[in-house]
């Protein structure tokens, strides 16, 4: 396997995104807004949505095979697992799959939130998955802070709903968008709020919180409003992308002659459900999302 | 295959309950409140949750394992499918698996509208995979009626995390419990309001509200206040145990000797979260539940 730094670029990279669905695309997003030449090919595994309730030995296989699609049949050059389940609980057995760089969400998730702590205590959210992996806290613990995480089973599906932003409410008249976003920000304040007391119980002094899902970016400013006046918001998709473009953004502008970004999707079932929700979530259209078998 | 009618009951007869989760429990809490006498064998496939997002040709599989386990194992005379997804989508298949009388949950609910409504147009609100289904909508319109069917992604999540009433809530202080029912209480409706505005739209006039998911009638009071005056709401699961023990209940009266009310659950995965959640579905703690294995 080789590292970011030893890579010959002979032609435009092309940078592999994979996730179990499509939240990914939150990552994706802020690599498409940092690498114009770059090329990315996206895999939501779809059909085998949610990893979260399965085991670990079946989601290695799974993320294992996308991993595979992206690399030989596509050409990533490079690997993002833009999944905090998969990152959690696969990165070595992708890793082990394919001879390319591999970076996670959770390191740099991480990373961002001892750069920013000054007390070291953060707090996390995730999906009830990610939590009961505790990747997030190990990871925390080993950069010296302590993190305290807090599943917030609520948020997936009010993103998913897209309750989240009037500007983005195509669907629902105003006053009605208004109530919706109005009841995502109520739910927020009832998390942060629970989290905050916890955190006070323990005697934690928390001045960081970590958006530890690739849903939750899509209510980085609902949540920037509700943390205490001072906290810092992580969005560990945000630090996943700037870590893999200090990785591999450089051979990027490097690379000769300089092609126009370009961009495929793919995902395994419910292309109709990723056409409607992943545009919201990618910032643009995602285009057609073409169909793929990974097999049993 | 028999028959209701034409059953021989010699000792005190069984019960099988089947779900792809635990939210059936709320229909063995119907029926546990009915019939005094009988054994129930409660399942609920929780290693393969969720059902709603697989092929039929899974979901009809895994159905007829749960439902042959239930017969062969547990010795049940009457299956009784709790389970939305399941009744749409594999009732033909499981009743092809099996020897006894095989009721599901989508045909009462719909009996129960057509008994209730005067106008002939009725809502039907429930999960994603239901309202795909359409299997409301057509055994409505078997029976005269207009339906119209909307999909509540954020209804399971709510109850699941325990927002629908300050008596349940254990966990949360008093003043946050009253804040998580007023936010369930918000978007229940908004969701009406939604579905009442498709139904003038399209020219209905609707008289009756079908709680089409088994999560549902943990919110049943929080709907009867929501509704407009005058609209009836029918909880398919309560709909289900009715029709069920009217099938079944004269069997269990006549059975003698006539034994104390028994319940065993079983789950084939996540037996944490069905204690932790199911007590609140069933109205009464549940008990161990026994995991099992179905293979494959």
């Amino acid at each position: 396997m080789s590292s970011p730094e030893n890579m010959t670029v002979t032609t435009t990279p092309t940078i592999g995104v994979f996730d179990s669905g499509f939240g990914g695309l939150t990552v994706l997003r802020a690599l498409l807004a940092h690498m114009p030449h770059a090329r990315f090919a996206f895999i939501g595994d779809t059909a085998r949505l949610p990893y979260g309730s399965k085991s670990q030995r079946t989601i290695a296989r799974y993320a294992a095979q996308s991993a595979r699609f992206l690399v030989n049949e596509q050409g990533a050059k490079f690997l993002v697992i833009a999944c905090n389940t998969a990152s959690a609980l696969a990165l070595d057995a992708i890793k082990a799959a394919v001879s390319v760089p591999v970076l996670g969400v959770i390191e740099p998730g991480a990373e961002a939130a001892a750069a920013a702590s000054r007390t070291g205590d953060v707090l996390v959210i995730a999906t009830d998955a990610t939590v009961q992996s505790h990747a997030y806290a190990a990871a925390c613990h080993a950069r010296g802070l302590r993190a305290l995480e807090k599943a917030c089973p609520l948020l997936v599906p009010l993103v998913e709903e897209g309750w989240t932003d009037t500007a983005d409410a195509t669907e629902a008249p105003a006053a009605h968008a208004a109530a919706q976003v109005a009841i995502t920000a109520e739910v927020i304040r009832i998390y942060l709020d629970e989290l905050n007391a916890e955190a006070a119980a323990l005697g934690m002094n928390p001045d960081t919180l970590v958006l530890g899902c690739t849903h939750y970016p899509l209510l980085r400013s609902l949540f920037e409003h509700a943390v205490p006046r001072g906290m810092r918001v992580i969005d560990s998709a945000e630090s996943a992308a700037e870590t893999a473009v200090r990785a591999f953004g450089q051979q990027d502008t490097e690379a000769l002659p300089l092609a126009p970004q370009a961009l495929r999707c793919f995902a395994t079932d419910s292309v109709e459900k990723f056409e409607r929700l992943g545009s919201r979530f990618l910032g643009r259209p995602v285009g057609n999302v073409e169909l793929v078998d990974l097999g049993g």
